[in-house]
């Protein structure tokens, strides 16, 4: 499959960047208007969880998949992306332009084969096990596939040197995959 | 002059960008706590006001000046950099690479002769006249220059068909120069 990457400029992404804290400064400000101060503090340290996350992510040293996922509910596709980093961050450096290449081959796939009057979720969670140099990456995605095969065709024909996919689960409403170095 | 550009990849800039959103919100949380409502709903007005400026800057179309201006503070040169936009934001394509280079090599001028023991501050204005089509940009230097001539001698020899230099001030401590179209 052709690498989709779209190379966004610096000025794009902290433009989007800017917009997405504006929103959650929007919502302190909202709830401080009503006096909801303990609120307030949860939502911050909601924000502050997440940004640990995202500052994870980009520690993993894998600028191209870390690239994809910080951009992608960006550009307005019809699947909504989420993900979480379990574990200690660790140098992740020879899996990224794999990781990268399958996970924007399954995304684009899917984007072509979900209902579009239904709100299709996936979430991605990076399992890291620093001690072991290990890492696994779990795909659960939540909506409605309106055709399994194209996607299970990609699955099975799935070929790399560097990584293993295993179907965990697979429905036409939920599946998970588990994808982890060969 | 050679290109002093350095690419900036998505995931290091969103991590600056990330982390200068964080410093914010700590002062947010800080006053939280101490319960001075009334200064958290200052800090975030003046943060909107920021972003404002920003957005503004990215709003120009000239994605090379607004990334030098967006990230030049993430480098930790001497020479600490802040900007306002003054008007309704245009069209300045045109001044892109002009003003890019201009100010590229004002700066490294700037951190080669200045007083690595003091502050060293430039706010750079941009003036924005939509309806003449027009736009001035100002240079306003606070600090100690070590070095008067070398600056001098670029300013005196800088040629460009797009840009004209003039000097409105010059000292050892002070100094505004304004930059409009040729």
């Amino acid at each position: 499959m052709a690498d989709q990457r779209e190379r966004w400029s610096i000025v794009d992404a902290l433009s989007h960047s800017r917009h997405d804290w504006m929103n959650k400064l929007q919502l302190i400000k909202g709830h401080l208007s009503l006096k909801k101060y303990d609120r307030v503090k949860e939502i911050i340290d909601e924000i502050v969880v997440e940004a640990k996350q995202e500052s994870k992510l980009c520690n993993l040293n894998m600028p191209s998949f870390a690239e994809l996922l910080l951009t992608y509910n960006w550009k307005g596709h019809l699947l909504i992306l989420d993900y979480e980093v379990l574990g200690e961050a660790m140098d992740c450096s020879g899996l990224d332009e794999e990781m990268f290449h399958f996970t924007t081959d399954l995304f684009q796939i899917l984007n072509q084969n979900i209902d579009k009057k239904q709100e299709n979720h996936i979430t991605i969670t990076l399992e890291l096990f620093k001690t072991e140099n290990n890492v696994r990456f779990f795909y659960d995605f939540n909506g409605i596939l309106t055709d399994d095969k194209t996607l299970l065709t990609f699955l099975e024909q799935y070929q790399s040197d560097a990584i293993t996919v295993q179907q965990i689960h697979f429905d036409t409403y939920e599946f998970t995959l588990m994808v982890s170095k060969s």
